[in-house]
């Protein structure tokens, strides 16, 4: 039995920093967010964070003694030994921030993992996943991010790829670059900048009428959605043309991991059962081999499966 | 610590039984093999295993409180609790064959593992992995089959899908229908079998003088490889196409579970670094997101490798 009654979830994001008071039993007591100071490469972030959380301590009358540990997901890569090479939007070099926190905070425990894999423990656990013990998050925003958790675990692996699913190779003969070097990323055509960039070229390659046409340069992913809901042929060929791309991303996943469940995140989700019928038809059509394979949900948390992940790392 | 001093591993296959006999530490002491009999739907072959690991016991004089366990690898998919639903080669059906054999081996403890999956562990273990915790196995051979281990243990798969790599799609537009149902799975282009087939059709769709040409219809995956090697142009063709699809398969599963090695094994590998040089160079080009991810090495312990992984699943 773990020592403590309480624990912290820290979410750091490069705009803000999300943060929750949490029971032993992961029940969130108390979220609340500061602002990210971006001034002097990031350096005060860290301070920022023991103090606020020192802060909340003091109101709730609880000591170090008091406290299981902290979990913290930050944007970028973490080594198993808890080093940061790099947090590019932090502008973060070599650093070990799990050190640092636990430093400043008496010498808690802090467990460190990446963002993207944070949250996919954060949805497992408490959100689209119900509980799954393994299970792998696909989060479509303005990039295509991912997490494997493997018995109730985050899959980090051995150089921090774990979970990278928006780099998977899914497409031959792309023309443009990827911001990771590669030519035919997942993430080129699933994230909301990829969708809007398929439907610009859908609009291009055909005569067909569509309501796309309107917005011109302006199309967001939302409109695309909306519009292939109710009915555009050329934005529903859109999203059938992203789905394709995405089922066979789970499909390759399923035949390598098997998780219970697939939870699929992010802004683009939003689309809902529109888009997630369509992954899971290409899903099957990738994945004949057994009908018995994990399923596929909509992401519940939003926001807070950060905090959710980065505190269930210390429970 | 685990009582006993001593442990078998069981590598049940359709023709043979290959069994070890192995230290606490893992060290084999001795290995000798068995007949599959395969009348009667093979019903005899679990009896046939304990009565000649028995066998054993009495020439090394131990008894049963001697034994670790028994670890078993068999021809088909284990769910998490040990139920076999079909081994298609045993024409085994609704069976829980570490049950029956834990209940004639004394009450001993049995652990069950799909055979590729256990060769992967053996391998990960005492071959070409040298001690890997987290390593992936490609076993290219009749079929292709896969084995993911993490933090030293099987990842089976909530549904047996664990490890399944041979059926990850990879090719579109494939016209000919994969075994599992599919179209266009690794199997289909890096087997033993795709591979002829892959040579077949270069042959067909080229005019290209070619020493394959020569086989004809009679053409074996050696042979291919072997004028691969030794410069022929059409023949190096077929094993580029061959490693593309396996790099972009590696890359992938990099990108997902991040192991420290991926061990290339099977009847195909024996075209050693003349094949692995060329999976590096697509793995590298679908995966420049990273330097620093999993190495690719050749499988080093042959038909060992089922029995040393079935047997460290007790350890």
């Amino acid at each position: 039995m773990k020592k403590g009654k309480y624990a912290f979830g820290v979410d750091l994001g490069g705009t803000s920093v999300k943060l929750g008071f949490f029971t032993s039993e992961g029940e969130l007591i108390r979220k609340w967010e500061i602002p990210t100071d971006r001034t002097d490469d990031c350096v005060n972030v860290i301070p920022d964070i023991a103090r606020s959380l020192r802060g909340e301590m003091e109101k709730e009358e609880i000591r170090e003694d008091d406290l299981i540990g902290i979990g913290m997901g930050v944007p970028g890569p973490v080594q198993p030994d808890g080093y940061v090479e790099v947090c590019v939007n932090l502008h973060w070099h070599d650093l070990y921030p799990a050190r640092q926190l636990s430093d400043l905070m008496g010498g808690v425990p802090v467990e460190l993992g990446n963002d993207a894999n944070v949250a996919a423990l954060g949805e497992a656990w408490k959100g689209g996943g119900e509980g799954a013990e393994d299970a792998v998050m696909v989060t479509l925003g303005t990039g295509v991010g991912g997490g494997v958790i493997h018995h109730g675990k985050i899959v980090a692996g051995r150089h921090g790829l774990g979970g990278e699913i928006g780099h998977i190779h899914v497409r031959d003969g792309e023309p443009e670059q990827c911001n990771c070097g590669g030519y035919g990323c997942l993430e080129q055509v699933a994230s909301a900048t990829g969708i809007v960039r398929e439907a610009k070229r859908m609009m291009q390659k055909s005569t067909e009428p569509s309501g796309m046409r309107e917005y011109g340069d302006q199309i967001s992913c939302r409109t695309i959605c909306d519009l292939g809901k109710s009915g555009d042929a050329l934005a529903d060929e859109t999203i059938e043309t992203v789905a394709r791309y995405l089922g066979l991303a789970v499909s390759t996943i399923a035949l390598t991991v098997d998780p219970d469940v697939f939870i699929i995140g992010g802004g683009v989700s939003r689309a809902g059962d529109y888009l997630l019928d369509k992954i899971r038809k290409y899903y099957d059509s990738f994945t004949p081999i057994s009908k018995n394979r994990g399923r596929v949900v909509l992401a519940s948390l939003g926001n807070d499966a950060g905090i959710y992940g980065a505190v269930k790392m210390v429970l």
